[in-house]
């Protein structure tokens, strides 16, 4: 469903709508059992809730498409993550609340090392800490640019935001970060004519960052990726008439949320906090986004056993989320991120809806092998919410 | 299929194609007994069709959407129901055989009564019968408007159809009917500025409707809603190289088909009067569409039972269909209309059909569980004319 169309027919209910995402859930299976990380986990409280919900499988952009977290997520929202893009360096700042303003140009940035021949040699500088990156970042705003205000902003280990404040500011500016070791930077250069001013103004800054860095460590260059201005999108309240609340931990999840109108609030890292924070607000807002990163992450470190224990830590908590008794409960995932590939992939992903207003279903479990007997088949993650927000009672009859 | 496309590649055949509507086809299952409508009912000759067809779901206009009866036909017939959308004004005047012409404005008109305070009591006059609205609607007449012709011409129980005919009219009104009761009638407004002077022209009119019926019973105010014109689609005859036949009794059916230039040829109430019309005009025609209207009926009323028996009721009948031995039959819904909800829905809806160019499908019965199984899956409504082109030998090969 297109926004437009979801602002003519959506209606306030007295409803309440829970997107519980685990990140990276999807998976393939382990060659020697032939079962995913999902099989393999003893979860008996989803495999209960499937065999109670609509079930199926969400393509996040398109068949054969890798998405990352931002198009994932969006998709999730209920925006169509090939129309609603977002440059990396304004989804870091929003995350970390920082205040970007529509002329900002927002950039993400590495702490790394270089070797004597400027040569990358560790593009996160061995993930220095939290503590040392905003000691480096403290001496970095000493840094200054001509004619525009810089801000530099800690974000967590060897992350950090970059901002430009100033007027006729473009993103049409190149990364430099090779996104590769054992290469140099790359210089910021203008990809479409009215980054000119813009790269150059990147391009002496970096200069300034590498001197001051130079004898610095645990890292002694910058790396800078992904410049964007923040996007002006229409907001889920008025769109969808909801009151929507993100329960995320990650700032990157925060800031998605909040380029969306939701409410970010504020969570510890653990499952728990979030089903606190849920129980906490649950009369305050109708939606609530859920946000469970650590399937991703034991996917990316290709550790299939500890995202199988990270399922059934899910699995445990999800009872207390299940006794708020929304009215439409989806339990879905941003993309697949299967062990056995260290990293994000295209594989449709698992997503199960219940709500008072089902159809017999024939998934015994919440499994990728079982979901495949699901009534709602396989089909884009944008449509989720639409048909959440039909089970909840919050769209209107189309047409007369 | 967009209809440029169909308009390349449709070719002429000596084949007949029955597309078989049962009003709000699909259901939920009754909370007792885990069976929808369809499940629960006795339907042999339903199931036997399934066992020799090719089974899936059709989604009306989109995933979560509940479509109208309008957008719900219109995807059937092959229109994109988000692209060939029509007032419910011009929808209700066409489906009397008015001769609405293209500069005309229709309106949906109600018949209803108010109190003292002019608040709403009954939005539908108790249902008042055909012949007291046509009392009125023959009073009504001889209240006028300005420099325009005006039509009121009487529906079925308390519903009429409202006209104007003259220069420079525009359908940018708004409605007077606030569809609920215990509220005023709004006072009808402009919805862009070229609606302005229309909107003063109906004002004036409702006004003195107002004053014509205050002293009148059973009724005693009118409300209009859905001011529209005539919309001017391709014909399925140009489109489709079809000679298609509307084998509807319900007015608004009539007029959707004959807005995409079928015939509606005179049929009586009954589903036999629907086959025996079919019987008299199969040789004229080659595409017909059969419109059973009491499923849906039974479903808006909450009667489970009563859907089950309107099932029945089709099963039996049907078997004189399958006798005409069409090419193709399709047995479809427009939408769904659960009995638990007593309402349309968004639910994807069964559908079926049968021709000699079949790959074998693994429904035992025409079921919602069963269909689940069906080669079709669940697909785009408006895809099922093309389909149904294509098992008739009536659409060309595309591209060398």
């Amino acid at each position: 469903m297109d926004l437009e169309l979801a602002r003519e027919l959506a209606q306030e209910a007295d409803t309440k709508i829970v997107l519980f995402v685990m990140d990276g859930l999807g998976g393939l299976p382990h060659p020697e059992t032939g079962r995913t990380e999902l099989e393999t986990a003893y979860t008996p409280h989803l495999d209960m809730l499937a065999r109670e919900s609509a079930c199926g499988f969400t393509v996040p952009v398109g068949p054969g498409i890798t998405p990352g977290s931002g198009p994932g997520h969006l998709a999730l929202f209920g925006y169509d993550p090939m129309k609603f893009n977002i440059g990396r360096g304004a989804l870091e700042a929003v995350g970390i609340d920082f205040d970007l303003r529509p002329a900002d140009v927002a950039a993400r940035g590495n702490f790394c090392t270089v070797d004597g021949t400027r040569r990358i040699t560790d593009r996160r500088a061995g993930r220095i800490s939290t503590e040392e990156a905003a000691r480096l970042v403290e001496g970095l705003r000493s840094v200054g640019a001509d004619g525009v205000e810089v801000f530099v902003e800690p974000v967590r280990e060897h992350r950090f935001v970059f901002v430009l404040r100033g007027d006729g500011l473009s993103d049409a500016v190149s990364d430099t970060d090779p996104q590769k070791e054992g290469v140099e930077a790359l210089s910021p250069a203008a990809t479409a004519p009215e980054g000119k001013t813009t790269a150059a103004i990147v391009a002496k800054w970096v200069d300034g960052a590498r001197k001051y860095l130079a004898d610095k460590a645990p890292a002694n260059m910058a790396l800078l990726r992904g410049f964007a201005k923040r996007p002006d999108w229409p907001a889920m309240p008025d769109v969808f008439k909801l009151r929507p609340a993100a329960v995320a931990h990650y700032p990157m999840y925060r800031g998605l949320a909040k380029l969306v109108g939701m409410e970010a609030l504020t969570v510890g890292p653990g499952i728990e906090d979030s089903i606190a924070t849920l129980r906490e607000n649950w009369g305050r807002f109708d939606y609530f986004f859920v946000h469970y990163k650590y399937t991703d992450t034991a996917g990316e470190d290709g550790d299939f056993d500890r995202k199988v224990a990270k399922f059934e830590e899910v699995d445990t908590a999800i009872e207390s989320l299940i006794e708020l008794d929304p009215d439409v409960l989806m339990i879905a995932g941003d993309h697949s991120t299967p062990s056995l590939m260290a990293a994000h992939s295209w594989h449709p992903v698992p997503f199960m809806l219940r709500s008072r207003w089902m159809r017999a279903d024939e998934c015994g479990m919440f499994s990728e092998t079982e979901l495949q007997r699901g009534s709602l088949g396989t089909f884009p993650a944008k449509e989720a919410l639409p048909l959440a927000m039909a089970h909840a009672g919050r769209l209107r009859k189309y047409g007369a």
